[in-house]
Parts: structure tokens; sequence; C-alpha cells
């Protein structure tokens, strides 16, 4: 059976969700951010990068949300969440979870993570102050510009949907109106009462 | 025929060698960034993200590195550029090409457009002080644990060869002593070699 590390509150709830809609088999084991369990040997051992998630299959440790993402629908294709077999269609679905993943993360984590770019407290600072404006500017292209309705892409339900949620989970946090982003808003909602997502959000919050 | 969208010395070179590589038929068209094209009307109604690569296809307008990669590899499979039929493989293709978009590019990029996260030139400068640091760090990581030789992912070349290439041509200019990262070095040296990634690289800096 495939191990799912994930830790609460991070991205890796978007990979999580999926499994849980393609109905995969799967042991979800809890990696403590605040006890830096990311930074053992034993998790190393599985994830060098040190980050979640990872998802331990029978050949081998994926890492990366995007690349998690696309394996679980294509690996349990029944799901059907993800057009794996139309070029174009993927590559939607694809642009969209990398905008995701280089962008608004990236703009997000600057609130938290500014040790990452920098050493000094007063970047750190200055990087807080404007999150709210960079992640609020990606969310703004993405409701006016990528955000189909009802899905992401449009009729059909991916793993884009997920992905999105996942990010829109922060956005109180991050300091962005959600009423300034109606589409997103509704989108997040509706997303949140899929019986799975329901589910695993518990089972990561317990 | 497909139009391809790319400014020189950024990412874009990735695609633009995997297009060359597949053999497809397309027009190159430079955005240049000295004059903020990516940022005029023509542009924003290609990309309303204002950046490279856009891929202008028939059925519509693709970005972001990593879909447009798989697009290529998908759409034209004779070049068996990437295992698109295989789950497990295919997600280890994503996985490095999602830590080179959303890690090692975001690291670079603190470098020069530190503005995107902050407002002060303090923050810039401190940000343009770690980029050596986080850059290095992130190829050490490629050094040890993701460079499989002679290929990223062992004997096969794939579209994670195009993008290696194109982010290790910044390691100089990063700050990044390549003499530390043998493998990285022999890898972008090799690549280099390749008529397609000549052709391209010629053509972009012409």
């Amino acid at each position: 059976m495939m191990k799912f590390f994930y830790a609460p509150n991070t991205c890796s709830l978007a990979s999580h969700i999926a499994l849980e809609e393609a109905g995969a088999e799967y042991e979800a084991i809890r990696i403590d951010f605040t006890k830096a369990d990311q930074k053992k040997p034993d998790y190393l051992a599985i994830n060098p990068k040190a980050r979640v998630p990872a998802l331990v299959t029978e050949q081998g440790v994926l890492t990366e949300t995007p690349a998690l993402l696309v394996y679980v629908a294509q690996r349990y294709p029944a799901s059907k969440l993800a057009p794996i077999e139309d070029p174009f269609a993927l590559a939607e679905v694809q642009a969209f979870n990398s905008y995701l993943c280089s962008t608004v993360h990236v703009a997000h984590a600057h609130r938290m993570r500014g040790y990452r770019w920098a050493d000094d407290e007063a970047a750190f600072e200055s990087m807080r102050r404007k999150a709210p404006q960079a992640v609020a500017e990606c969310f703004s292209l993405i409701e006016r510009d990528m955000l189909r309705e009802p899905f992401v892409m449009g009729d059909t339900l991916t793993v884009c949907d997920f992905y999105l949620f996942t990010l829109a989970q922060w956005l109180e946090a991050d300091g962005v109106d959600i009423e300034s982003l109606p589409k997103v808003k509704d989108h997040r909602r509706r997303i949140s009462e899929r019986p799975s997502v329901k589910k695993v959000v518990a089972a990561e919050l317990n």
C-alpha cells in the first residue's frame, strides 16, 4: 500500500484530496513541522528536499504537488481527474498547476518563509508586508482569466480544483479580501462540500 | 503553424529546444524584455501573466514551462521526450520539472526580480546577497540526488535535460561555482553539443 506523507496547512492537502477522490488505497502519515520532522534523517531518506508531499509507491518515492496530482489521475483513470489522453487539455491542467506551484504558492511563502531568500529580519518584514498584494494579484488573475466555473477547467472536475481549493484556504491569513474574489470564494465553498474533501480536511486537522 | 513566444536568457529556452528536438513546425517570435514587450496589450492578450514562454496552438494558448515540455513530448510521440504512458516515470519527469520551476528558478529570480516580493531596495539587496547560496543549495541537491547520468532520468533523454540545461546557463551569473557541480557541468556541456541546442541558442542570441 502507498504511503502518503503530509503536513496540515500545507499544499500536501491537494494530493491528499486527489488520493481520496480517486479511491486510492494509501496510508496517510503526518509530518509535524512544529517538531521539524521534515528535517529528521528518517524523512530526509524519503524526501531529501525536506518538504511535503511525498508519496511512497511500489516503484519508488514521488514528490512535488503537480507531479503527484497527475500521477494519481493517471494511475486511477476511472476517476477521470485529468485528461491524460488529450495533449492540449492536459497541458491546460498542467499550466494551471504550474502557475499555482511556481507563482501563487511562492507569493504566499514570502509571508512566513522569507529565510529561504534572505538573511535579515528587515527583509523578512518587507516580504511579509508585500505578500498580501502579491497573493491578491495572483488570485485576481485566477478570478478573471483562469477559473472557468463551475470547475477550474469548466464542466469537468480535475485535480486543479483540489489544488486551487488548497491555496485558497490561505487567503484570509495572507490578508487577501476574499469578497473581492467571488468566483474563487464560491469555488472554495463548493469544493469544501465534497465528501472526500470533508473527510481529508477532518483527518488532517484531527 | 504554432507560434512560440520566447525571450533570450529566460526559461523559454527549454521549450524552444524541445520544439526543435521534436521536429515541430513552429514560428519563433522574440519578446524584447528590454522594451517591456511582455507588458504590451498585444502580448497580454496572448499571455495575461506577462511572462514567457507562450505557445499558440491550433486549439489555444499554452503557458508555463512544465506544461509546454510535456505537451511537446506528447504531441510528438516519435520524439520520445517524455514517458507519457508510464505513470511513475512520467511523475518522476514532472517532479524534476516542478522542482526546477517552483524552487530553482525562484531562487534564481531573487537575484534580479526582488520587486515581485518586496518594495524596498534594502530587501532587494538582501535577496541578491542570498541568491548565490540559495541557487547553490538547489544545484547541490540536483548534483547529489537527482541527476542520474548520462541524462537527468538516466539512460534516456527527456525534456528534463533541456530544462536543467536552461537553468544551468545562469549559474555563473548567479555566483555559483560550477566546479563544485561536476555532474551538472558535464551534463551542461554534453547537452550544449546537441545540434538542436546549438541551433536554438544561436537563433535566440542572434
